[in-house]
């Protein structure tokens, strides 16, 4: 049996490439090996790295040149009652983060949405999406090559699912710059938060367009899809789960938990996450929803790229005469309960804490539960935040958990 | 001593609060007690999840109701040559992620790139930001505000250094809109990410406009700053390191590693990352900077929510007669060496692979050097899926690695 | 009958309202009054402006509180050569503008474009929207809103449709924000801009919307239309027509006509229209599309305002072995041929000089020509302002034309 | 003397080229006969555009190819108190469009504001800028040529002002793309817009830069300008001058004169104007600014094409006990009173309506103030269209006006 010192001795003398490992060791002894390597040519020690708790091949889809595993800290927030189209009942929030005082500030909004009866949820849109990039002659072909593409629709979808036992194409936009023609299509992904499936059958589709029409395939993704860049396609017409959180508040327990009132929060909420917001140019309408969607997406194993489009949410906040109605719609969270990440030993738990491991029934319901359990997660914390701005507790507050 | 079950009692019987445990227990056994808890009000078992390697007490500063840890895969790419301001020399980039084909693609740009020579990264600018908002009674007396600011420069900067040893202000720009009047600091923050830093030396300088103006603050940030949000502001005139990497691969390295040409790679980049953002009403002009970014803040301890920000990036791809250029330009990267998570175990471990933990001499080299690191990352993710898409293996790269 | 100064006394003693006076007397004495009234109550003398040449009372749907008119100067460019989808043949583009040097640069343009043998065009895609939002009670309550609109489409087109004979429903598109729901409806407007019939038309189904479900009308536009705003829903889905105008010019033209090459223009595109436009967080990325659609929209009778849409365009050059490719796409062109100012004496002459006045024959034709000659004008534009640049004549023309 | 039909014969027998004709005969006779000639190569009759009623020379440096003149409806609305920096007193608001019921909303809007005591105003930022962009080799030297700016912003600023006797140099800001370096030059250019004057002394910087540099020019404007293209730079940092208006009105008024209430308009405006256009990806958080600027620009001779930059506003209301508070930012109104279209017949006019034509004392304050005054036009428009609104009139309104 190959020790990890005489596999990275191999790597040292030439005989082997760092990414070889795995084909002359068992992935632990590979890891390992990387691990000597890297300890020899760096001043670092690798123990804590190394100290991962699962057997390393079972992280063989999710990683290459494997030297072990981040160990990022796991907290708890909730329980908070969600309504949801799919998810209904109480929560414990797993969050994995680095960012002290986060976890105490979504625990506080989800007492209170609790205290307030909880919150309602639905995902009110569903697709995710890769958008090709073709070139064509010039515009009269772009035309054409439209004309084919609406009347051959069908073809296309069955083009795109013959790769698929899941998916379900529901869109095909086609968009034209010049002599670059893009086609946005759109899939039910289920369960799955869809991306690899997305990409396989949109090339399976690609090729039938290039096999019956002048256009000519690029790129299979022509950023129009658009994965892990902060996109306005994406804020405006969504991308993976489009899914709101609200909640209504009495006005008392907003005085008496969140120590300010209704009014004060709406305007922190207007001038800051509106106001603010929109003076900044951004795409963000919101306090740091991207902190729970984070922390969330780590604790479940979903992609930590995709934080990004899942910043693209907006908050809104109405002082009412007996009552705060508060809510967070996002956009374009990307999320899945089988596939990628979710495997893995402590994301595959965090999902069971939810209760929407694995496919759903009908299928598509895990990942649907799971979206309006972080959309209310994010409510949470965006209630929460308000409340601290508007009695003036933020810097305090990092005073003293942030350290 | 307290064990876990006496205190998961005491929880279930209404005798402490879940946040409560750290002042009855350490904080192993507080978080032991919250996996009881867990598993018994929900179906997961949490070993995995209960399975980390270090002690818990040393995550407080970044973690409430601590339950355990997330276990992300941790693999290495390189080693990739960096000739930047702070950085130079070979690095291994320890990337955390779980998806699948990531680090293969980054590890094949590493070595195209350090087959050329190596890159060149620059930090260009630096500023940790924070912008309150204030309310003043009309715009006459939110010109008289800024007035006052211009003014008084010296004395809001006085004010915000007043509570650090390390910062500094270096830029304080105002915005109105209607009767908010926002007030955007700027900060060298060193090493530091700096975002704690800054509001707190922020909060300050905002006490002194609330006594010395009529304007009144309503919250200390005002999102102007922009913090974990998509944000033109960002894009444009940067948020942390605002850095650049870029690199000149011969023609022949192109064509045998990459197994394309400049051409097909620039055409790629035209159409996809130019154009096809453009169209997309995108603020990242990248194929998937944030990919890379994400797994090097997971494994170095960087805030995952500014993954938003890092994905600020515009990638360029020119075709010349013996060789390709490329650079990625990151607007809006937000790093740190000392602080946050990265003094966690295997997070500090992986600064240690790349030499940087810790304050730097001089100050912020250490910071500035990771930010450099991570560009080229970047940089190597970018070369390495244009190619792939260049020569259409996009869609089968995932169907190999990506399952 | 009463004379203006008559008229003028009478508002000046309180016995009139400005906007009364058509109401005593002739338009044009109701128009002398008014400048009778200003020049007293101002320094300015009137006579250019009361210097119009047609009746008041033909200005009566376009204007109130009528003054004169302003003259502004018009000039021509082309004639130019346009294969399109409607327009077809050779063109002389009206242009009314104030900016020197514009005109003899679009003319430089068309010279060029015809002598390179003419531009393509083609309208790719056609609806004029009107976006109400309606508030519900939470997004619960959104979520039955947007199932009622699903189920009845046909309904809602119907109630639409009954308010117009021209106008067909294309598209009812639901966006939704915490408690308040957006349905965009996109409209074939035909030969006419069509906001007046898509408001109209969208006032009826927002009533059967309200009658039929618990949702509220709070506006008749929500600003998802988007009218006169800059906004990226338009960029990316389109707004009045979607057309793009693109042409081939050989390498011989472009050096002895434009005294640069393909090279350079293409250079220069990518760093100004596509890097440059990229970096400023911009949804324009061309050279000054925006100039010649204004001056073709004063010209022609169209909105002003509207301009701020029509700027949403984007250019592309490439540099090909023999000859020069360029292209612009403008995604939210809204133009009519009958309607709002196009009746008015000087405008209608101006549609009469591109042969597209009033109602086209199929309907729509009239209006879709008028869009491919727009850009094609647009096109000209860009080619010779991006060539000046790469010659680097920008600063000397403007110093020769422009004082 | 020549005729304008020997003239047109010329140039139909290829003797002549249509824009040489000035060279051979008066500015009045050469458009003469371009309206022959266009009035037989198409079925047009240009009596009409023939019609203007100045001396065609005097348009010389603001149109080639002059065939006539565009005459649109100019009317008028108010008077509206203005208490600006500038500005100081009632003004009657002079302008052009072809939109029915636009004066007649706006006009209702300065009723209004001046019975609540008149609007505030204030120009908050002045700067016209022009952002060459230039080559550099890689970002090694991207970095050394922004050290060398850094270092000599003095002398780029003598070599920038050697070329105009009024503008001044007040900030040179730099950004970086991979291998492409901009400079964003900002000018106070006191009463003329100043585009022209930014042009001509950037180039002449310019040069500098590349005497000094190993930077190379590539393009005297590189989209970070941002000129009449729809921009976030501009949004966010302002260009010509950033200036807002606003009011308070009381809520008697509100009531009576708008038919509505505070929180009727208040509700509009956050669910229309901010979160409806934040929904919509957008930069303009209005009703419909760009109306009152695109009128106000055709009356008093601005650049239409910068309409795209004037929509680049935020309109904030609130309601509070006793009144309604309404406010409208223009991020980027660029205007002058000296230069451009000023000074043609109908347009110096306008200015003198206004009191403002010609250079200011101090320099800058007739284009301070004309800004004030747009911005208060703006504000009466918003309060007008959202009280419209409010009270569901939006459809009805045009129904009667519009036709």
């Amino acid at each position: 049996m190959t020790e990890p010192a005489e596999l990275a001795a191999k790597v040292r003398d030439g005989e082997l490439r760092l990414h070889e490992l795995e084909e002359h060791a068992d992935h632990d002894v590979a890891a390992a090996a990387r691990r000597l390597l890297l300890e020899a040519e760096t001043d670092a020690s690798l123990d804590a790295v190394g100290s991962f708790t699962f057997e390393a091949e079972r992280a063989d889809p999710n990683v290459e040149n494997m030297v072990g595993a981040a160990q990022i800290p796991l907290g708890v927030a909730g329980p908070v009652r969600v309504d949801g189209g799919a998810a209904e009942g109480e929560y414990y929030l797993p969050l994995a983060t680095t960012e002290g005082a986060l976890i105490a500030s979504v625990n506080r909004g989800c007492s209170v949405i609790s205290q307030a009866g909880g919150a309602t949820a639905r995902v009110l849109k569903t697709g995710m999406t890769r958008a090709p990039v073709f070139r064509v002659a010039d515009v009269g072909e772009a035309a054409e090559v439209l004309s084919w593409v609406e009347a051959n629709e069908d073809r296309l979808a069955a083009a795109a699912e013959a790769t698929t036992s899941h998916g379900e194409v529901t869109d095909v936009e086609p968009y034209v710059v010049g002599d670059s023609v893009f086609l946005r299509f759109a899939f039910d992904t289920k369960d799955a938060m869809g991306m690899n499936m997305a990409t396989i059958a949109t090339g399976n589709a690609a090729e039938l367009v290039e096999a019956e029409t002048p256009a000519s395939l690029v790129a299979l993704s022509g950023n129009l899809c658009t994965d892990k860049k902060p996109a306005a396609i994406n804020a405006v017409e969504g991308r993976g789960r489009t899914v709101t959180a609200d909640v209504r508040i009495p006005r008392e327990v907003v005085e008496e938990r969140l120590h300010t009132t209704p009014e004060a929060i709406a305007e922190v909420n207007t001038r800051k996450n509106l106001v603010g917001s929109a003076k900044a140019g951004s795409l963000g309408f919101n306090a740091h929803a991207a902190n729970v969607v984070a922390a969330a997406f780590l604790a479940t194993g979903q992609d930590a790229a995709q934080v990004v489009e899942g910043s693209n949410a907006i908050t809104t906040v109405e002082a009412r005469e007996r009552e705060l109605y508060a809510s967070v719609s996002l956009a374009s969270l990307e999320v899945g309960t089988v596939g990628g990440g979710t495997k893995l030993p402590t994301q595959a738990e965090s999902l069971d804490v939810l209760g929407v491991r694995g496919g759903g029934d009908p299928a598509g319901t895990n990942a649907d539960a799971l979206a309006e359990i972080v959309a209310t997660g994010a409510l949470a914390g965006e209630l929460s935040l308000l409340a601290a701005l508007a009695s003036r507790h933020l810097s305090s507050a990092h005073e003293e958990l942030g350290r």
